[in-house]
């Protein structure tokens, strides 16, 4: 047997993932490679502070704190140190320097990754970020290769586990937000400052790596519109169940065509974060608990969705690895890297141009004609009613009557539906609008 | 803009996929030459009869009855034949002249796949075959390059739509096999002949593919142990149904290690073809109608589901030009293919050594201690009990008494589970053995 040649390995940033992610490289180091070709060599671990507690036992001579001495003498770099800089500036040097890139990092990628994409391509070496979407769920690849072939129309995610866990826990425990985000915060599914998930930030970041990758064109955070999860009530959940739908914080990307009524927007692809409506029966649906999914819409493939763990140090481990081993046979094998194609040139438009389905919650006063007069105004707006139904309270001490009405929209455009919202308020017979929620797969 | 590099597409085979692929490749050529850097240009289709009605309609002058002529002259060649012959020959004959080669035939890949990659790796070409599993779903890919850093150690797999289809049937409307597979052919989802499906053949021909791919190791049709669905029962179905399971036809690759009580067999790779009960609520189980699905544990990514259309001309046609717009990138950039790994070694093993949960119903005499018994000769044997149910029926006319015994066993090896059914035969107090299913995913 022919002496393997030996690709060193940087690692920056030992967490969570990181930490699993030596380990690995470490037990792993045989069957490794074999499957590449090469010997992958831990050269070093670049962290703040070479003392503290890991959640791995490594050999301490790894640590260091000069993470761009040890990029300068590396063949393959795995950045998971999180955060924009030093991040960036140490994946530019490691790329300037021919080597290949393995990143976690959606918050960068998300904000800046023209420039890094750039840099790798005329670098000529590998970009790859598999981890950075959806935890172990092989998404990215799947997308830029599998589906290469194909046109996706629509992307659904269920891309961030702690808010999944919490809106969950409020289906199946009737909690109100508040608690279920203590729960998740005591079960170690929601970190001690959660806003970066609930505000849904992080989704939104994800959204547009996946947006880019599927319509070949580079959108950036600012391109997404996004909508957390800290307006979402108990009493929005209670009755969505009882409707036959389940809320989910959802990262959305479609693609909407100028045919029919949906050209006011102009065609383009609307981003965007919110949380929405499914139909109980829909494969996203029964995404339970921390895991995550990816729903996709292609021409020609149909619907296909991926399932599986979306954060954890191991299984998100397992992202990086197949991006270090597939960059590591790259260098084996030669060949040049592609990160992406961007040649499709599409918009990003904006929230007031997506078109979706509407849950609409009122509080009426119950009086005849009230619904005629709703039913009336939505016509008028040219939002279209799907379902409609009222649901009379009595107040037993005192004798009081209220009227809920619950109304599911047909397909419309976001600008549309928000000026009926504002003239819905206007009307005499309506003491308030209790919940505004979008509705998809219907 | 510079011009661009022609590379020119053979497509061997015009039935549903091959119309659609053919297509594809007219309609959306712009597209397709922005994603490759180079035009695909569909420089004929090799078909046993010009004149045959086609699903598509497509220019007469590509057709040709000479499909050798037509690959010796293409960069990229597309089998969709279907078969042994001539599809073996075509595919070395165009690999040997530097082509790479997409194809959808599970059938011989599964029989003659080693020769086809010591050509290709020959060749320095790509071989890629992503639409002879489970039609649009991206899972070849995934396996090999995505989870390409993790362990894999279990791959369960709905990968014939057919049987889905037939069982979804029985399990939904309380229909016999039989019928169940006459309105599947009514309905178009199972051919005049079904034999290949119902038997489970197509089913084990992608085990193998899956299980080369899962365990780096080359599996051949002839190592996989293959059960159809034509014994199931309605009755199968609804006892399986009462006790919160349902049936599926499943492709199944398991890594057994030798530890623990799991030894005798030997440390290799379990693959087989049989209907198993699975819990109503895994994630598998709510696959329905013709819709494939692949469950895989790993490792370290834990478990992951793919799921989409198994099967149907335009999804799968997505599958064919994912893979050739990759190989066409390939020719475009420069760098060897590279099919697949074969440094996994582990032996294939029977079917005996495999080792799975087992639902048993027994028809036997109501009589008291026959519980008893039952308990004792599957103790004898190794066998634990998970859980044991008696059911009591009365005759109403004749007045007559029969007791029907329903056993989940634990993890057991399929031999000592064979010896008990054969010792459990023999009981004076044992009417007959109604069923024998395995059990997955509890």
């Amino acid at each position: 047997m022919t002496e393997l040649r030996t690709l060193k390995v940087a690692l920056l940033g030992c967490g969570n993932v990181g930490a699993q992610v030596a380990r690995i490289l470490i037990d792993d180091a045989d069957a490794l490679a074999a499957r590449t070709g090469a010997r992958l060599e831990l050269s070093g671990i670049a962290v703040r502070n070479v003392d503290a507690p890991r959640e791995v036992d490594l050999p301490r001579e790894l640590f260091t704190t000069d993470a761009e001495l040890l990029v300068k003498d590396a063949d393959l770099v795995i950045e998971l140190m999180g955060g924009i800089e030093p991040a960036r500036t140490l994946i530019l040097t490691a790329m300037r320097n021919g080597a290949c890139v393995v990143s976690g990092n959606k918050a960068l990628l998300a904000q800046d990754g023209p420039t890094l994409y750039e840099e790798a391509d005329k670098a000529g070496v590998q970009l790859s970020y598999e981890a950075a979407v959806a935890g172990a769920i092989p998404i990215l690849r799947p997308i830029r290769d599998s589906l290469s072939g194909d046109r996706i129309t629509r992307v659904l995610g269920i891309v961030n586990g702690t808010t999944n866990f919490i809106l969950d826990q409020m289906d199946s425990t009737g909690a109100q937000f508040a608690d279920a985000l203590a729960e998740a915060q005591r079960l170690g599914y929601a970190e001690a400052d959660p806003t970066a998930d609930i505000e849904g930030y992080d989704a939104a970041a994800k959204a547009a790596i996946l947006a880019s990758l599927s319509f070949h064109t580079r959108f950036a955070l600012e391109d997404v519109s996004c909508e957390g999860i800290t307006a979402v009530t108990a009493a929005d959940i209670a009755a969505a169940k009882e409707a036959g739908f389940v809320i989910k914080l959802l990262a959305i990307a479609e693609k909407l065509t100028d045919a029919g009524t949906e050209t006011e927007g102009g065609a383009g692809v609307s981003v965007r974060v919110h949380p929405t409506l499914l139909p109980r029966e829909h494969p996203l649906a029964a995404v339970r608990g921390a895991f995550n999914a990816v729903f996709i819409e292609a021409e020609n493939a149909g619907e296909l969705m991926f399932y599986g763990q979306g954060a954890g140090g191991t299984p998100t481990a397992s992202a990086v690895l197949g991006d270090l081993v597939s960059a590591a046979r790259r260098l084996v094998l030669g060949g040049p890297g592609r990160t992406e194609t961007t040649t499709g040139h599409v918009p990003a438009l904006p929230i007031d141009a997506s078109i979706t389905s509407y849950y609409i919650g009122l509080d009426v006063a119950d009086q005849p004609g009230v619904l005629a007069k709703i039913a009336h105004l939505f016509a008028e707006h040219g939002v279209s009613i799907e379902i409609m139904r009222q649901t009379i309270h009595r107040d037993a001490d005192s004798n009081v009557e209220s009227a809920e009405l619950r109304i599911v929209t047909h397909r419309a455009r976001e600008a549309a539906l928000a000026a009926t919202v504002e003239a819905v308020k206007g009307l005499d017979v309506i003491n308030s609008v209790t919940s505004v929620l979008r509705v998809e797969g219907v």
